[in-house]
């Protein structure tokens, strides 16, 4: 007997029902009605091969309605990857289990993206669009050459990035990427029609994409769409008519079905609608065996691309793309010291990025339009449009939160290295897929400019306050002040080393002096250091960040007058400095002398380094609209108004 | 000699320019490329009276497209609103000037809403409509009856919370929201072109909207497309074709006039092109009068108003709406006592609300489609939906920024409480409008469940775990994390009260005990509390937030044990706490005990309380998909992890 389509899709309705019920939690929803899609899609179109689950010119597909994670977890299964094993999927939502209750990237190969974050994964596979483009225009055909696929529901189209995805995805004109959409008009709190009205269609229409749509619960209707889909010089969305949760017979196309376990009486119900007479977890031999043919069908594609590498002239530089030396740095730092510079951080990128984008071709810049602010496009860098996808700058427009994800996917997709820059104020924007570089250890370098009051007159709206504490709270995310150039550019080497997560670099309007007289080891390395040790008998540790240590060399100078010892400690990273070891922590910030912290933002978190008896000068409070040196007297963030409050402390 | 259309708009194009340029700083392009359509606005259409800024029938304006700040600064100034003077607008963007870089609602009675931070002036503008909308249902049109008019950027349109927010106005058929679109061509970074292919026509039709468009430089289009909007029933967009900076003949029409004074020779060369021939901030009287003269045109409207509130028999109820009453807190709280109950802080704001919802009428209430997750539906609510205005539960759908900026634009609007909800992990997505509601100090609730890895096996995507912080960050919004069905009703309370600000209510997913047994004050108020005091000699103070305290109360339990006296302190408020006497905090908080913090969140900055010296329990990296009470041991926040360290801490 033949298995059929119906065999195929019925075994990843089975799975993951089975799943959801065992762990008596997730969302068989989603992997129930998109199962037919998600049939041809992996049997007849996806290039992957589960033995070489990285190769890099594989078809990226993303499940961007994250929910549904059964539904990748199964195909994978099926497919022959060698995670997850049954066990896993049997252990589904349980703390070891790869098949967390949304996809990580980092759990299993063949999980390209991090998703459940609705809207997000849609628009990281822009930026997998992209990196695919650029590195076809780069390295031709027989390198790269692939399609990147997303599944996305009501939830990811509803969500305000995906008008900023789809929007750069329509005017780049990614043709290579297809969208389906789960067309299911359900949401968690019911019909769709609750809470929307919009034409989709027309929508999507408007802002350059082609839009066909299928009955998905029809082979060949999902064939001919995708098959259109594929003909058009594009992005495509196809929009899958579905039922949620199909072959639930008591519970489908409702919303019931989407975040619960069907209950043990409407899962048998299920395996009698569906006509699978298994036990749970069970999968007949030969729809197995189809399947494991299926994951078999990339293999040949794959070994003519090796052969194809092997003989390529341009292979050494395809390989080394992932690699980012900072060989750069030193002779950049010894031109910095034979010729200082004081100039504000931004531009101190700006510089550094010169010297970067020289070095490194897989750098991808960009701005969501605030290029000339964000001082993000070097000489070297040419726009990259739907013409010249052999570009390497992207005017984001005004995206943060696109930007931000469609970094993520390039960063996932690998071959390129993304930085893009925004106002500091604007990572607000941008958070929520800030956070999901961190927990998907992409290297991804966000360039956020105008880093405090001292960008002056645009006022509060603008000037970050608990932004640089905000963000070194997420895991995993490296978040840099620099204090000069040298500092800059020290901290752009090391966020461009790290592979295994993103770099925030917080730089300054205004214009700084260069501070550091010395470039051989990258002292920002350790996160923080002593920058000046004091002459007089030690008293008092003075510790800043960014524009602020400039102030705290300028104290530190009022104090030493009067004959009060102090160091000035420069700390560009706290997590690099949390990461030293105890010895060199408490070398650098020694007990027993007054500690402390100047920082234009909140005070709140400083604590750590201070102690509670320390004294922490800040602003805890929204900015104000002035120009910078105003704001930082009325703030009394100058060493006229600091000096004497130490004094006064020291007693 | 009759004042034109032109001399009126001139006006507000020669003191924007010379504002910006004495400020050397600012944004010159919007104000006199949008000066045309505001003229004819404010001329005809805009009811208004500068006599009475908050007259509540009043027409609403936002310009959201805030940075064109001038072009505001300019109309009421010459309009007559006792602020800005002109010496005022002298001091544009200078410190203790109310003419700050963007338009700030708590520095100008007229400025309706802050903007500058692009998209959310539009979003906000929805909110407002809405409760016009619902209002005017509640209390007819002889109270309730005006327009919120818009002007927007190519930037507040490219957001992705600009989807969001139409999507939500489209299907609420909201027909007294006008946008007026300034379609100059032109972001920060050049045209228009470079980032965008979108037909934003076509979206916005797509989406519900009417749109018409007109020559935004001659009054009688612009007179036809308002009257068109007008008519209609559904929101309406206006599409202004200008030009950026109109009347700086060298420069108009380029990014140059976007974002920095023009310049001594261009200003110059403009009132030469405008016929201006007036010094630095001269206005003429008899254009001095015109204007006048506009701004006295809302009086009779204003003035019929106040008779026709003077005799509604509704009028005690009309009034009584922006003051929020705690009279339903203590018979409440006394149904706890006599009838404790163990159920999630999430079922227990959803127990608090329902008393809320019965005792003001006017809360709104909503999610972003998680309503039966954020228990934020009480029985006596129905939905408020095009056909029935009169609703007070709003479905946001998928929407959390476009939920988050339309409750700011209700609370700023008045005569409703908005409060709304999601997952605390995607408070990342609506962090920028919660920003907004602090600076604006509007009294917006958010209800922000799922709040730890106690909603479990959702996984590290949905598990905050720097959330809670860094919303303390955030300057004036108070983040409360009850313990309990107590201090959520206390909670709710203060959130209520507070009417200068907004407050954020971090909810448990999971159960727990009700551990407070006395009612008779708001404990919570004080920010932190002792909850149990010691009974052996003091040594450790536990201090805990949320489903947290419970640990820490057999925490002490297991200290207690061993004879260790430990006192548990429930802190669901750091703001609160900070705000009290520093004798109320040491007595709280006594020095010379061991400090502990409990709490399934970051660490870091824990240290403000625990000292560097004392420990800190919580979670510094990602979450891990599984059932809570795996995840609490895995994790290390347990009774019986946590005593064992603090007894070898004590050595």
């Amino acid at each position: 007997m033949t298995v059929s389509f119906s065999d195929r899709a019925n075994a990843i309705r089975a799975l993951s029902m089975d799943a959801v019920e065992a762990a008596n939690s997730g969302h068989p929803g989603m992997p129930m009605g998109m199962a037919d899609v998600a049939t041809v899609l992996f049997q007849r179109y996806l290039k992957f091969d589960p033995a070489a689950p990285r190769w890099p010119d594989r078809d990226r597909f993303v499940l961007s309605a994250g929910h549904g994670s059964m539904l990748i977890y199964s195909l994978l299964h099926l497919t022959g990857y060698a995670r997850p094993t049954l066990e896993d999927i049997r252990n589904f939502r349980q703390i070891g289990s790869p098949c967390a209750g949304h996809p990580e990237n980092f759990e299993l190969a063949g999980v390209e993206a991090t998703t459940g974050p609705l809207g997000q994964g849609l628009a990281m596979a822009v930026g997998m669009a992209i990196a695919e483009r650029h590195l076809n225009a780069t390295f031709g055909n027989d390198l790269v050459d692939h399609h990147t696929w997303v599944i996305a529901g009501d939830g990811c189209l509803m969500e305000g990035i995906n008008h900023e995805a789809i929007g750069l995805a329509g005017h780049l004109k990614l043709d290579r990427l297809i969208v389906l959409w789960d067309d299911n008009k359900i949401t968690i709190d019911g019909s769709v029609s609750l809470s929307s009205s919009e034409d989709i269609v027309a929508r999507y229409e408007a802002t350059g994409w082609y839009v066909t749509e299928c009955d998905g619960h029809d082979e060949d209707s999902i064939v001919a769409a995708i098959e259109e889909a594929r003909d058009e010089d594009r992005p495509a969305l196809i929009r899958c008519r579905t039922i949620i949760g199909k072959g639930a017979p008591n519970k489908q196309g409702t919303s019931k079905v989407h975040g619960a376990a069907l209950g043990k009486d409407e899962v048998a119900a299920a395996r009698e609608t569906l006509g699978w007479h298994h036990g749970p977890f069970e999968v007949p031999e030969d729809i197995r065996a189809a399947w494991l043919e299926t994951g078999k069908r990339g293999a040949e594609a794959h070994n003519k691309w090796q052969e194809r590498l092997a003989s390529h002239s341009d292979r050494a530089a395809f390989e080394a793309r992932d690699t980012a030396s900072s060989d750069w740095l030193k002779p950049y730092v010894d031109g910095l010291l034979a010729n200082p510079q004081n100039v504000a951080t931004r531009k101190a990128s700006e510089m550094a990025l010169e010297a970067i984008n020289t070095a490194l071709p897989q750098t991808i810049g960009g701005s969501a339009d605030l290029t000339g602010s964000n001082n993000t496009l070097t000489r070297n860098l040419v726009a990259l449009t739907a013409g010249t996808y052999e570009g390497r700058y992207i005017y984001y427009g005004i995206r943060e939160f696109g930007m931000a994800a469609a970094m993520n996917g390039m960063a996932l997709h690998g071959g390129v290295i993304p930085y893009g820059g925004t106002f500091l104020v604007f990572s607000d924007y941008a958070r929520a897929a800030i956070r999901l570089s961190a927990l998907q250890q992409t290297r991804v370098a966000y360039v956020m400019t105008h880093d405090s009051i001292g960008l002056g007159e645009d006022g509060p709206t603008h000037q970050p306050i608990e932004h640089v504490m905000s963000l070194r709270l997420i895991p995993n995310l490296d978040v840099y002040r620099p204090c000069d150039t040298i500092e800059t550019a020290e901290c752009w080497a090391l966020a461009l080393e790290k592979n295994d997560g993103p770099s925030l670099l917080a730089l300054s309007r205004q214009n700084l002096p260069q501070l550091r007289t010395d470039g051989g080891e990258n002292r920002s390395a350790k996160g923080a250091y002593r920058l000046l040790a004091a002459e007089a008998e030690r008293k008092v540790v003075l510790i800043a960040t960014g524009s602020e240590v400039e102030i705290a060399v300028a104290v530190r100078a009022a104090l030493e007058a009067q004959g009060i010892g102090a160091d000035v400690v420069s700390m560009p990273s706290w997590e690099r400095f949390d990461a030293q070891t105890a010895e060199y922590r408490d070398e650098v910030l020694p007990h027993h002398v007054l500690r402390v912290s100047i920082e234009a933002g909140t005070t709140m978190g400083w604590e750590r380094y201070t102690g509670i008896g320390g004294l922490r000068f800040g602003i805890d409070r929204f900015g104000a609209s002035g120009p910078a040196p105003a704001l930082y007297e009325y703030f009394g963030l100058t060493a006229a108004a600091i000096a004497p409050k130490i004094v006064a402390a020291l007693g």
